[in-house]
């Protein structure tokens, strides 16, 4: 048995097994090899693997998704078997002498190009294939994992680190419970850790030891340990500890249906945070009272291209409709800093948390932002729909923002696309914008706090920077002043305020943020019975 | 006559000739080359060039600095001559067939390695000369510049940019003006033309034209032109300009011996801002009260290895004795962000600007904190020695500060040296400090507002991002209320209130500024006068 210490960021216990995941990131790099033939064999080798992980891939799909679905990886297979493709990669190993990888790297490259350059959308969209079908054989050839978890029972997560963009791609319903050897407590591995209602443990002093991969464990979420092959009495003791976290969340169940009133009569509005559509169904399980921040990012991350106006038409309406007439406030994009999305071709910054995102690419590339306002207000009348931006520094962002807005209403007015009445809001996350929240509430009609980026830039403190874990604090007094003199001047202005960010979910600050009269707290939907618990208790 | 647009940061007209400064920044590449007696030609002319170059740095040095000094040029000469270290490197082209400039990386680190091993003071320090050669031919090699000006005259660079450890390498006494195509208005080379007091111009639309190189131009700080071989007419009105400007100035030095007190008779103290012992001269000759922030950062950048404490010492002594009595507040190090130094091993960070920076490093570093404290103390008794500390976000770390201060103190007064009295204090450069200033202002005598980095976390916007240059507002209200606040509880908690950032120095805020009860404004050396004359006119 080996037992490693960790951070915490979710109580709760997980037992399951290991799976060690291995970072998906390759550099290229263009290496002399000394026998070209030996390299021809070395790439041989991993097109036959390659081919291996279609064959299982196309069974799969086939089973579970049909025959339409699974297509693609026999048009895969048959790419990868192509003449002039493997000619070309085999002569440049040959003539140049160069690594496999440089060789598949810049022949996938040419081809893609190629296609994409002709005249017919069937053959266009084979480009995407070749450097698909090129990334998996350089993925094989560097001995690197293609980001998918090779598992049929869920499992332990245990990873160096996760980028925002691996987040999205993980299969979740995977995953048992996180634990990294990095990140900070505020990552987004932390983020959605919590979101998804898992187990996780950043910073654990554990080894990524390949040995470890298939192993028994136990993450115990409450003290923050990791048990590798536990000894049964350990084992047993956990079993226990993870009935005593079911019992209590049975305790919360029962106060479905309740409202979330203090003793003296007080009603706060308690929501829930969502990141896709699918969270809807944990929205509804947990009754909260509607959804108080929809992160829109899910729609532009993880993709080729900008999405649609219909394809966010779609997923607005979903879930809108879903939430039977219950407020859905939508977060336009939040794009940039550490969310990087290559076809916004986002310029390389030396500080991005402080940089080019959010609010300022929509005000700087209107058509973006407007397809987005146009697919959140065709889809208004399928419930009760809000609008909030975010990083607003200045009462002139909130004006032009008013601008484009009518423009949009009266462009679908004038189309006959019948629009309803949205409420709109901005996220308070930036000290600027709480210095100045009386002049800002009387342009909007609601303030919902974002706790966790007002708290990095007050504190100057990049959330993700694990080397400043020690200093970083969440109940610093300086941001919990920001958030009363946000909540007293959003009142004043005629603004409704309340908090979407980690902190609102802190039970320990509730009743702080009741008596400064918080109007809402939204919180990931796990959290909202036991909110709705703290508030009866005030 | 070419004209060209940019941002001017600073008013002035600059005459003289163009000088092209080329980046120093070379990213080494292996590649490989199809013909290697043709690479070992490109290296030996490239060697030769090289030691071209020392011999006319030995005279130079020679007639300048005399023997001892220009020795270590001709002992790069006989390195760069010797039969084994020429051996690896051409033998490094021919065997692997790689270009010249990594051969000579390679060879030159390995030598440099077998210096820095062998037990001699005089052959390790061989290690660093072998790194020295190896970087002039690698330059030449590269065809890029070293950072030198090679020009007799003062001369007006154009850059595409400069990074903080160029503008800190570069011979400032050959420079009349900067013009670069990128850089924004508040980055480091417009902090160091201002405090310099020469014209610059960033954003310009400009091209870096070989053929600029050399040529007759005139920088038109008022209008932010460049004009490139300007015309006869354009010219002698611009000489007409610059005049007209002098006397200005003049008007300004009558000012020299007067309070800084307004109509009605408040005193404010205009203190000036130094980056090095160097500008002394011009605090003394713009008539400053003192010296109200003295970066200390010099000291450590562009050098091998931290400052012993000697050394820190004389340099503060020197600068307490000669502005004899006068204060000089003295900011610790503030290191990090884009101040980087390799000795410090830096963790690399996704947004330096709120990382491990400043404080932060100090107070994990304490030998390194001490080591400036002592020097500090020792020199306390040549003047009025006052410390400030930089990036503070809370009460606990002032509390371990002063602890630390009482250790150094106690260990020089046990050894017998003797201090003076020292005033502490700290920057307030955070919202977190603006929002918890009554507390920490019972804990020190006095705040120095540092509006730079205030203003970019309070907008959460880089101010190095010249992408954000048209929504950064440096006179947000956000900003101006939280200066408001930090007077008003400074003043509470019995602290004096300066401000040390850029927006000291803008006489349009001046009023204001002494309206909400400011004590003290440090400036650059040259705005000394004409704030006087503001505050005078009030």
């Amino acid at each position: 048995m080996v037992v490693c210490q960790g951070k915490s960021v979710l109580k709760g216990i997980a037992i399951g097994k290991i799976y060690l995941y291995e970072k998906q990131e390759y550099v290229l790099e263009q290496k002399q090899v000394a026998d070209a033939e030996a390299e021809v064999a070395r790439f041989e080798a991993a097109k036959e693997t390659a081919i291996g992980q279609l064959d299982d891939l196309y069974e799969k799909a086939l089973a579970e998704a049909g025959e339409e679905q699974a297509m693609i990886f026999d048009v895969h297979k048959m790419m990868l078997d192509d003449g002039d493709y493997l000619d070309a990669i085999t002569g440049l190993i040959r003539s140049e002498k160069v690594n496999a990888e440089y060789a598949v790297h810049t022949t996938g490259e040419q081809f893609a190009a190629v296609f994409a350059s002709m005249d017919d959308d069937y053959m266009k969209a084979r480009s995407a294939d070749v450097k698909d079908i090129s990334g998996r054989v350089i993925r094989i050839l560097a001995g690197i994992g293609d980001g998918s978890i090779a598992s049929e029972e869920p499992v332990i997560l245990l990873a160096d680190d996760l980028t925002p963009s691996e987040t999205v791609s993980l299969d979740k319903s995977k995953i048992l419970a996180f634990v990294t050897r990095n990140g900070s407590a505020n990552s987004h591995t932390a983020i959605l850790a919590r979101s998804m209602n898992i187990p996780a443990l950043v910073q654990t002093d554990v080894e990524l030891l390949k040995e470890y991969h298939g192993m028994d464990a136990v993450v115990d979420g409450l003290d923050g340990k990791l048990y590798l092959d536990p000894e049964e009495a350990v084992l047993a003791e956990l079993v226990q500890k993870k009935e005593a976290c079911g019992r209590e969340r049975a305790e919360l169940e029962k106060l479905i249906g309740l409202d979330n009133v203090t003793r003296d009569g007080r009603k706060i509005n308690v929501y829930a945070n969502i990141g896709s559509p699918e969270d809807v169904d944990k929205v509804l399980l947990n009754d909260a009272g509607g959804i108080g921040l929809f992160r829109s990012e899910f729609l532009y991350l993880g993709r080729e291209d900008y999405p649609s106006e219909e394809e966010q038409f779609e997923i607005y309406k979903e879930v809108l409709s879903r939430m039977e007439g219950k407020k859905v406030i939508i977060r336009t994009l939040d794009i940039g800093a550490d969310k990087q999305v290559d076809y916004f071709k986002l310029p390389k910054e030396e500080n991005p948390a402080m940089g080019y995102r959010a609010i300022r690419i929509c005000l700087d590339r209107i058509d973006v932002f407007k397809t987005q306002l146009r697919a959140i207000y065709r889809a208004s009348v399928y419930g009760t729909a809000a609008i909030m931006f975010p990083m607003i520094i200045s009462v002139k962002e909130i004006l032009r923002i008013k601008e484009i807005v009518e423009e949009v209403k009266a462009e679908l007015t004038a189309a006959g696309i019948e629009i309803a009445p949205v409420e709109l809001g901005i996220m308070v996350e930036t000290p600027a914008a709480v210095m100045i929240s009386e002049e800002l509430a009387k342009e909007v009609s609601f303030f919902s706090i974002g706790t966790n980026d007002l708290t990095q830039y007050t504190l100057a403190i990049d959330r993700q920077n694990q080397s400043l874990d020690t200093i970083y604090d969440s109940h610093h007094p300086a941001v919990l002043r920001m958030i009363r003199m946000t909540i007293e001047n959003g009142h004043k202005g005629g603004a409704w305020v309340g908090i979407c960010g980690e902190l609102g979910a802190d039970t320990t600050l509730t009743k702080t943020f009741v008596d400064m009269g918080i109007d809402e707290l939204s919180v990931s939907p796990t959290y909202v019975l036991g909110l709705r618990k703290a508030i009866r208790e005030i």
